[in-house]
């Protein structure tokens, strides 16, 4: 425990590190069930007060920083995080019980995000400049010289998730475009992984601190139970919620974001069964070598992934008994592997018991037995389109290594099930040339269905870059027009203001003609390079 | 009435003109208190349900239409709503009380819309095409190819304002940019002028066939009370709503929209009193011009405008006495306009009356008495800071041509009403050079208040263009993210899609690698101009 020393369990409130009013906690090792030192504090209606107020004091300054100030802000970020050096991922393994690759790779990724939204601050099109020229001498009327460009919404409670200790926690992508938009950040980390969040959210704090950011830029508080979130959504100064996590959760965010006096913006990345299609060429080609890759896809990470494989969709014929049964045996023979906590462990447990008992589903295979505390035991599932049609709850998530099978009669019949389908952040297609005419058929519908669709690849694994979207309709997110991961993200945290007959002098520095040409924009609605 | 007596007062369902099963109702001109010929069908639940079934029905292939069929589509609108003539004008003007120059000016800015956002879906770059090529030999793990374009969110409720009765009407700006976007409109049209709505419906209804658009891509619904709006809200096949009106009905309808299984954006641009600050150096150099026009914005239109001019703030000093003695003066001597409808010279007048009872407010002028039935007599008030800063109601909108003027001590005390008030569509500047650093003092305040920002104008007139933004924070929209005046709305109704590995038989055209040089597009992030 030598490296962790260091951790104070204190709120990190804006510049300063400070005690906590409500109740504190520890995170627990569920590879062990051992109690990690030392014990968080818990945030009360203290500190959230005083980290909202910060957070919207520095709103102002930091919304007028330079992009070029911001970039430097979220690389100085990313440096720091990659400073922890192994304390980082020591903790993050004792908190989560993910592997060390997986968390070196995670690591990875969240700097690379990170700087990634700085070269998007830096190319600057994300701020939508838009110039109508004046036309004084148009009949009827003339029209008065128009600017717009967009502005960010405020002050962003962002929510972190259990099963990204990195990459959707502390420092993850809606703190990335949050901060990338001009917006400071309050954040709540997942009581789960509280060390990891100290750890990050200092890396952040000694970030404002280096490049002279407005304290209150950035605030990370903690606690158990659901009122510190509450709270959090329902403080005036709060514009906008970014969250990772589940329906009920997001769900409970998004009602009371909406009942506020002024309602707000909530991002909820929540559910989805991300169906896996497999259509006839492929299978009959390659049946099997699907039904290997299938396991690998849903069993990595004990299945703790957003876009993990919870429903197989096949049509009945050649290829499905080797897909089946290779699944089958892959499955059994996979090692299990430590969940990131008791109560995703035991939400597991009880959606596979749900399956189980179910008299229309077939259990395939479970992995072999685990041995110690919180061990995902991954399970298979069969049934036929007729019975899952006729059970919601089959088309429920569960958190965890579980897929369901579910075969069809034939492409309508597919057709059917996808469609008393909800809305997914992915659907994966594997199919070969012989299944274009088939695709063709569907296509509309899963672009209705889902934010991301996939060929012959698996949904675990999501790039970030600029052309991804992790979004898609109801319930997957509570809002369709967007992505939680990827550069088009920052455009959550903006909203347009248009400058009418402004003075050189007085439009922001970015408006003004002698500026204007540094910048994409429109002009007369006719897109214009930087010169 | 002879040019009228086509008007069936039917149902607009797909290409079926249809009898309504709810109550019928008859418009009412507010000039003479005269019933208005014929009586006009009121849509019932199967009315609702034909229509909706056809939207969901016409989704598809409308979307997968051309850009340029659509935006033939969209000019044909406006060839068909100009060819109406003379009727169009005559029956607004019985329907409306509105003078007949206003309405040529709204029908000519509404096919002028109608253009705007034909040459927006030609440019094309509301696409929003990404793409991020593969990096096969990518270390650790190789990128696959990823590529992203808008599609449209699905059919969209559109409700009629009844102050603009042809630009924020059937064919009006929310109709526009949600048939530009791709999505099928149902539109309840106003019960206050349900003849102008047949008229251009049927414009619509004729584009659809000349251009062969899909039956159901649009489709006018008419009614009194509340259930027809509720139950399209509600109808599990729309998709996004599009609202002008009343603080009520748009929170009514967005509490709705949030209640459903699945919930769907609503933009509803509800209530805004748009303040004006005379900033001292105008005020002291021209007080007496600025009461004239100030006066001129007020009445104009019997004030019935979202960007009326309903609260003027003003620091004492030089140049207040010459301004509120000219605008009490001017506004004396201003002739009463008739108002749209009796509903809404009721709430006009309640409005008045309340400010009028209140013991720190003073009348300084009512316009001459109107003779006619719903003549809007337009009233100033005078408040002070401190006793406007006390009472809440005095900073709602009384809909009409109705304003209060605030005085305050100095700057600071000025900030402080602007920090009271709610967001604003407008806030408009009457300043001077003299002002300059007042103004920067304020800008940021202002920017977070409102939507536009508008200097020595009057927020009444709004361009239809491409910087426009006719938006802004709670309570003036309930999205502060958009607009619903230019070509920006088309972005309301639109969600992206990320399309993996794809081959490129099966990427929409726009994404294959042959046609992507035609469009705007990012390539790696990068902005790149059609070849």
């Amino acid at each position: 425990m030598d490296a962790m020393t260091d951790l104070t369990g204190q709120l990190l409130i804006g510049a300063q590190r400070q005690a906590g009013s409500a109740k504190n906690f520890q995170a627990v090792n569920p590879a062990t069930g051992a109690t990690l030192d030392p014990a968080f504090d818990g945030a009360g209606p203290g500190e959230i007060e005083a980290a909202c107020a910060l957070a919207a004091a520095a709103y102002g300054p930091y919304r007028a920083t330079t992009p070029a100030a911001r970039a430097e802000f979220l690389e100085a970020i990313a440096k720091n995080i990659e400073a922890i050096g192994e304390k980082l991922i020591e903790r993050a393994m004792q908190e989560t019980g993910l592997p060390k690759a997986r968390l070196e790779g995670e690591r990875a990724r969240t700097a690379g995000q990170l700087r990634l939204f700085a070269a998007v601050v830096r190319e600057g099109s994300w701020m939508g400049l838009r110039v109508d020229p004046a036309m004084p001498e148009r009949k009827p009327l003339p029209r008065p010289d128009l600017r717009l460009r967009k502005i960010p919404l405020g002050p962003v409670a962002v929510f972190g998730a259990s099963n990204f200790p990195l990459a959707f926690s502390v420092a993850g992508g809606d703190t990335a475009s949050a901060l990338a938009a001009g917006c400071p950040v309050v954040m709540k980390g997942h009581p789960a992984h509280p060390g990891t969040c100290e750890l990050v959210g200092r890396a952040i704090q000694a970030a404002v601190a280096e490049c002279k950011m407005p304290d209150g830029v950035f605030s990370l508080l903690s606690g158990i139970g659901n009122e510190l979130g509450m709270a959090l959504v329902r403080d005036h100064r709060i514009k906008a919620v970014g969250f990772t996590g589940s329906r009920g959760g997001g769900l409970a965010l998004a009602a009371e974001a909406a009942k506020r006096p002024e309602p707000i913006p909530v991002y909820a990345e929540m559910s989805s069964v991300n169906p896996v299609l497999l259509m006839p060429a492929a299978l009959a080609a390659r049946g099997a070598e699907i039904g290997k890759a299938f396991i690998a896809s849903l069993a990595m990470g004990a299945g703790q992934f957003c876009t993990n494989p919870g429903i197989i969709l096949v049509q009945r014929g050649p290829g499905l008994e080797a897909f089946v049964q290779q699944a089958t045996d892959t499955l059994a023979g996979t090692p299990t592997a430590t969940m990131l906590h008791p109560g995703i462990f035991k939400a597991y447990q009880s959606g596979v018991q749900r399956l189980h008992d179910n008299g229309g589903v077939k259990l395939l295979a479970r992995s072999s037995d685990g041995k110690g505390p919180n061990e995902c035991q991954g399970a298979l599932f069969l049934t036929d389109a007729q019975h899952f049609m006729a059970d919601k709850t089959l088309s429920e998530e569960v958190f965890g290594a579980s897929s369901l099978i579910v075969t069809c009669a034939d492409l309508p019949e597919m057709q059917s099930v996808l469609e008393t389908l909800e809305g997914q952040l992915t659907i994966t297609l594997q199919m070969d040339e012989g299944d274009n005419a088939q695709i063709e058929t569907l296509l509309p519908l899963l672009e209705q269905k889902a934010g991301r669709i996939l060929v012959n690849g698996w949904p675990t694994g999501v790039e970030v870059s600029h052309a991804m979207v992790h979004g898609g309709p109801f319930p997957s997110t509570s809002d369709s027009r967007t992505t939680s991961v990827g550069t088009l993200a920052i455009e959550r945290f903006l909203r347009p203001v248009c400058y009418q007959n402004f003075a050189q002098a007085l439009l922001p520095e970015e408006l003004r003609d002698s500026r204007l040409g540094q910048s994409w924009r429109r002009v007369d609605g006719r897109m214009t390079a930087p010169d």
